[in-house]
This record gives structure tokens, sequence and C-alpha cells, in this order.
């Protein structure tokens, strides 16, 4: 990790900067401008030994985006503190840095929102519906820290409501609302916020590609850019973040070290698969496909020339990192990579990927009954976390995209992993009071139907580890 | 991640699989051979509803390596629980996963080991130095669990003594000790461990290259796979695992999402610097790098046939996962990416890297002040925690590697930082009493003699952020 931490470098926001934080609004407010040129005219250098850090203004907290600064009355976004023009120093102190409040927060807990009644409350997020009525409006927000939308409750006399009446706030459109949270007359929800306030941060227009209405996972592939919006790929995003933030919690908690294990190698791995190319000679690929093939270096013989690539010799994308994370594990004990991997098998289907971030823990002093004793334990304790921390996610994933999804993971966690030989689950299919598909003999490659008798019929629906099976099962291409 | 969670799918360990555990001792040992091949002859079938599963046997916990299984006397290593063979079923319950006992859990505490005095302890690692006199041997193990080695101390009573006599337990041997802690003689440690037995695990030979003298880390790079071995590797490797696990417990702690943005992309992203392209085009290049250009498939024009490549097009490494993060967090709030980034620049300097891990946040809802805020939050969260739980790494370093880091560490983590725009920092160098190799004037990139100016003087230390930039600053190529 290449972060500059040192403090006699400046921290500078700049495309080439390691670490680079970016906000999506980067508009200096019009009270940041006004300090610039404040500071510029009032100039005054204290040297050291007293730093101008002494006296620096000690600057708000997490604030408002520039768009709503600008819309809210003075004072109201921005609580600098005011300062004496004669005395002003150069230099501010950064400001404190504050979780933001977040939907999840106010209505995730066990009373769903019933603790914070009649407190005044900010939200900003994105609008997922609008319903207009006589005398009051109805919009629901989502912020996407949870599934659930929060309902604002807007009457005329709230400020801004001209632009609900203009028909400006639209599906879609980013707003920030302030409101006292009360008890929802409504029975989808336990709280509602009464607005007092709205900002229309960013507008949206009727061709919003996201309604109300259900869009297929095909037509959402053309909108990468607006998918995120839609409850499908806002959970899945959730709960992969889950997944990969309890397998660090995981390894961690049980002293395994994190190895970043290469992605640009010149090695393969147990010829795990295809690997694509990565180089430099191909020129202006970036700006153009019009390459001309002899524009590539070559030989006199006509042979590519490796040596004027970047690395001086062909280099690929990572089909593995287990050999770097052996060379770790005989050093560390263990270790843990979780990285990006790739295959470039042409294969279209769900079991293969061209890039996926792979788990490979790397045990020292340790054998085969270890490894099923940590894969299990790694797989029961990913999923209960998923679980107990995405339970609306999953309860939305066993509605309407995987029936029965909650009770099969719930399954994994609380049942026993099994584990057999190879030649026993073969005994067991032998001996099984079923027509297989697929013959079963010894040597032979299990499939599903083999596998889901196993576990769902045999072990009644234990995860099942099938250990030494056959070297030829294991590495076809060798045999 | 590519996990197959589904218990409808057995767990096959198996080159293929998403997640993969493997031991780096693989070999069954003998008293698994004996179950399996018991199993085998005392088949007996339990149809559902009454799976096997209900008999099965309670493997033991975390065992040991199957070389130290067969070297321990029956029922030292394993304590499977004896059955009745005829009521034997198939399958058995998967382990309990149990945390290794490391070094640093020995000795890593306050107390340095004297809590453990008396405790009979097992401890596996890689001997760093050897020391036989007449009647005694010193040797000192390290598992890489930390700095400190556990100084084992053997007299010719102790079992497998004999190995040591006849000189096979060299630098760099695997080994496995079992004794009890007791007040070390040394004034170099607290507690030492009085052995009763040793293993020979794995055992090396004189020319192991990593002994106790000091070596270049041009040397190392030449034994890329024992470096790990040495003080300076293990500790970078886990400091650097520090800071990677406190990066995700900041951003997970204050309600960030992790994005895995794409590493294979079409996009660029504000130029941010050259790309490697990542083809398929090259056939052979992996088995061979004699690969004729004319291979190479084209159009009857001559020009590359990128509708042959695997993605149909060209496609490159990501140089940022800016545009990806962004559509996130116009979703869900506030994300992070934290994965490998690329640059194909051919520049051999400390500011460039090929290939480097990057973090990059993005904010909804929020400006500069935020995102400064955000950056000191984050840089004083991970600096602390790596000074609180790499300290003996750290000590390290400050006396072997940089001296002064702690301190300056301590600074980032202490002081406040400072934020000032572009034009206060040009007027702050340009009234200072200093000579500049480069002049300063209002539009001029800031060289390091600047930036030192202003952290280290004028502000004392402080971590200084100046913002505000001229774009010509930032993005010099497009003026």
């Amino acid at each position: 990790m290449a972060v500059a931490l040192s403090p006699a470098v400046s921290l500078r926001l700049k495309p080439f900067s390691a670490v680079r934080f970016f906000s999506l609004y980067r508009r200096a407010s019009k009270t940041a401008l006004y300090h610039q040129i404040h500071h510029f005219h009032s100039y005054h250098f204290t040297p050291h030994p007293t730093p101008p850090l002494s006296t620096l203004n000690s600057h708000r907290g997490r604030s408002f985006c520039s768009v709503v600064s600008a819309a809210l009355s003075s004072g109201e976004a921005t609580k600098t503190e005011s300062f004496d023009k004669e005395e002003v120093k150069i230099g501010e102190k950064v400001g404190e840095f504050r979780k933001r409040l977040r939907i999840v927060d106010i209505k995730g807990g066990p009373d769903e929102g019933l603790n914070r009644l009649d407190e005044t409350l900010v939200v900003k997020g994105w609008v997922r519906t609008v319903r207009a009525q006589s005398s009051i409006s109805f919009i629901e927000i989502n912020d996407g820290s949870c599934l659930s939308n929060m309902q604002c409750v807007l009457s005329s006399d709230a400020e801004g409501y001209d632009q609900v009446e203009k028909g400006l706030v639209l599906t879609g459109a980013s707003i920030w609302v302030r409101g006292v949270l009360v008890k929802s007359q409504g029975s989808k929800q336990k709280v509602e916020l009464k607005v007092e306030k709205i900002v229309l941060v960013g507008p949206s227009d009727p061709s919003f590609p996201i309604q109300k209405k259900r869009v297929s996972r095909e037509f959402l592939r053309t909108k990468a850019h607006l998918r995120p919006r839609t409850n499908t790929f806002s959970a899945v995003a959730r709960v992969r973040n889950s997944l990969a933030y309890a397998t660090h919690k995981f390894f961690q908690d049980n002293g395994f070290i994190w190895v970043s294990s290469p992605i640009i190698t010149a090695s393969d791995c147990e010829g795990a698969g295809e690997q694509f190319c990565v180089t430099t000679l191909i020129p202006g690929s970036r700006e153009t496909t019009h390459t001309p093939v002899a524009a590539i270096p070559s030989t006199k013989d006509g042979l590519i020339d490796w040596s004027q690539d970047f690395f001086g010799k062909p280099a690929f994308l990572t089909v593995s990192g287990q050999l770097n994370g052996e060379t770790y594990a005989t050093a560390l004990s263990d270790v843990y990579t979780f990285g990006p991997t790739f295959r470039a098998e042409n294969s279209n289907t769900s079991r293969h990927l061209a890039e996926f971030w792979m788990i490979e823990p790397e045990l020292a002093f340790a054998d085969l009954e270890d490894d099923m004793a940590c894969a299990t334990a790694y797989l029961q304790y990913v999923v209960q976390y998923v679980l107990e921390n995405c339970q609306e996610d999953m309860a939305f994933f066993d509605t309407w995209i995987e029936k029965g999804i909650i009770k099969r993971l719930t399954d994994v966690v609380e049942k026993n992993f099994v584990q057999l030989t190879y030649t026993d689950a073969i005994n067991l299919l032998l001996k099984a009071k079923k027509k297989f598909e697929f013959p079963v003999k010894w040597g032979c490659d299990l499939q599903s139907e083999h596998e889901r008798y196993i576990t769902e019929e045999a072990f009644a629906g234990c995860p099942v580890i099938i250990r030494d099976y056959p070297k030829a099962c294991l590495f076809p291409l060798d045999y």
C-alpha cells in the first residue's frame, strides 16, 4: 500500500497520489471561497516556533454538499467560528470526520425508528417514488444503507414545497430533507419523516430508466451506471461487502496474515487454467483499434520481441496466489490471499468467470483435517455473519430471487459438516436405491445428481466434504 | 466472491473451486489412512431419515502435520474417539477449527510470557540459530507471528536430542518442540522453553541462504521464496497486513460499503496513466517465447483483429476504480474501493509502481471539507492502529530501517492536520526567509523542498493538505 504517510510530504489531492479522496460534489462552497479571498488579503505570517496552527479556526465537522450549502440560509450549513480579521492566520485545522446519519441508523434497529420519535433529522438520498395528493405529498427516499426507504410526508407549508408542486422532484432525483420523525399512519413502516424543508440537490426527468416497475437484469445490464439504485443490485452490493469483511475478520481473528500476492506474474499454477497476457507491445491500442500487426516489435525472424515488452518477457494475469502464499506460509505460519484472479477459458457457464475474487488460505504445520476444519469454520462464520448483518437483504432474496435460501444457509451454519472419502462416496452411491443418469463407478467424476443425492438425501442437507479423490479426477489433463 | 455456499453442492477440494483450502502437508496421516481402510471394510449404510451424521465420530480439533503425527507416539497427536466396529457409519463430522498457539500469544503480552510460567506448550516454527554447548543446546525458533524468537533450551535427556547431536537441526529447518515455559537466565527474554521433545519436521542444510548475518535486499531479491523468513520482510508483511485490515475497519465502522471495481476494463480514468493491454490474441505465449507476429489474428488490411480477442475488443488493466465507485456512491452513499491498480509508465522511481493496491473512497452528499476530514481521520486511524498493534515491528524499523519513524508517525496521529489553499501556500513560500532551488511563483508545481518547508518549518511537523490547486498543475497534459 503506497500511502504517503510522511508528514514531510504534504498530502495533495492529485490524480497520481496513491490515496485519493474525491467527493462527488467538488465545487468550492461560497463560504470556502470567501475564506480563501479573505485569507489572501489579510495574510499574516507567524514564523516557527509558534506555528499558524496554534490559533487555527476549528472547522465544522461533516458538512453538506455545496449545492445544499448554497440553498440553506446563512449559518444553517456551516458553523465556522468567527474570527477577528486582523488576527487571522494562514491555514485551517481540518475538521472532524463524522459518520453520516443513514436510514439504516434510523430504521434498522429493533424499534424500527420508534426510539427516535420527535427527533429532528436530516436525510439525504435518491427519490424512489413521489405521490402527490391534494394537500399532501409522499416521497420515498432511499440512501443505499438498507433496502428500506424513508417515507417523507410534505404538506404545502414545507419550505421548498414549490419544487414538488412544479413537478421537479421526480424518481431518481437526489434530495436533502429535514423533518421530525413521527409515527407513521401507514402499515408498511413504523415511522415517517414530517418534512419541514426540502432541497433538490440533483434533478431527474421522466425518462429516468429505473422506475417503480420491475425490469429485467438484461435491461439493467444496458444501464450499468444506474443499476446499483435497484433493490436487487444494492442488496447484492451490501451482502458482498459483508461477505468480504467477514472473510477478513475470520482470518484476522484466527491469527492469519493477509498477503497480497502479485496480480501480474510470470508463474502458472497447477495448470489451473488459461491465462491472459499482459503487455505494452501493442502500440496505440489505447487510442484506437486500428492497430497494424506490423507495428508490434519483432525480431528479424518475425518473432515477437519480448525484450521490448514492459517486463522484458511475457507476463500474465495470475490464476492463483498459491505459490506466493506458500512462501509466506512457510515463514509466517498462517496466511491468506484475497484478491482478484483471472481465467481466460472461453467458457460461458455459471461456474466460470474471467475475473473473480478468490480466497486462498495457506496453513503451515497442518494437515487435511485442519484444512477441512478451517474451511468449515470459515464458511459457517461468513454465512452466519451475513444472516445476522444482512437480514433485510436476505429476506428480500428469499422472497424475490431464490425461495428457501435462508433455510439452506441456516443449515450451513447449524448443521455439522460431514467429510468422507471419495471411495466411501462411491460405495454410498452404488448402494443407493436410485437410478442415476450418469452411471457410478470408482474413478468417475461426480456429477451434480450424485452430489445432490449425497448432500440432500444421504446426509439430509448437511454440507459434505469429499476427500481423497483419485488423482485422475483432479488433474484430468495429466492422464 | 464466487463461494459455493449451497449445501446441495458438496465442497470439493479441487483446483477449480473458488475457495480452496490447501495445507502445506497434504499426505494423509497414518491415522487417517487407517480410518479410510477401516470404513471401507465395515461399510454400513443408514438411509435417510436417520442420516449417518447422527452417530458420527467427533474428530479432534487442530491437529499436527502428518510428519509430526508419524513421529509422535500413538494417541499423542490424535484423540479420535473409539467406536464399535460393527456400528460404524460412513462419514465423519468435520473437526473444530482451533486457532494456533503462536509465539506472539506466548510472549506478546505485557508480561512477555511470565504469566504462562510452568505451562507445557507446543511451538512450531523455523530454526533461526542453533548453539550447541557441551551439555546443553540453545535453539531459537521463529514462527512469523512476531519478530521475537522462542529460545528453546535442550539438554541431552530431551526426546529427539540425537537429531541435534547429529547436526540435523540447522538454521532454516522446521521443527516441532514441546516443553515447559520457564524463566530465562538470559537477559534478552523473560521466558524460554525447556524442551522435553523435539521433532524435525523439515530438514535444512548448511547452504541455507538466510543465516544470522545481515544480507542485502539485492541479494534477497534473488531468494524471493525465502526472504519472508528475514526480520525485515516478515515485519513488512505484518505491518502491511495491519494497514490493510485497519483500512477495512475504518471504512466499515464508518458505514462505507466496499466495492470491488473491475480490474479488466475498457475505461480509462482522467488520463491517469499508461495502461497495460490484457489479451489472448498472442497464441502460445504461455508455453514459449518464440511467438511469430504473423500468428496474431489480423484483418486483410493487416490490422489486429480485435474481434477475435477474449472480449471482442481491446481491454486493459484498470488505472482507477473511481468511475465504478461513483456509480455505487450515487446509490449506496458512501463506498470505497481497495484493490490492485496498474500503471504502465516505464518510470523507475520510488513514486511509481506498475502494480499497487489503491484505496478510493467516494462520498455522496459531501464536499471538499468532508473529503479532507475523511482523509485525515483515515490516516490517523490506520497509523494509530499500526503503532498500537505492530509495536515490535515498528521499533525494529525505527532502529534498523528509518530512524525517527515512530516519532514522525506519532505526529501524524497526535498533531492537527492543517489545510490551506494553494494560493496561501505560494504566499507563505514567497515570504519565507529561505532560498529555494526552484523559484516560487503562482502557477508553479510545488517541489519537495517547498513541501518540506511548509510542513517542517511553517507548520512545525503538522501534516498539511494543500487544496484549490490551479487546474494546470493537476492536469498538465490538458494545457
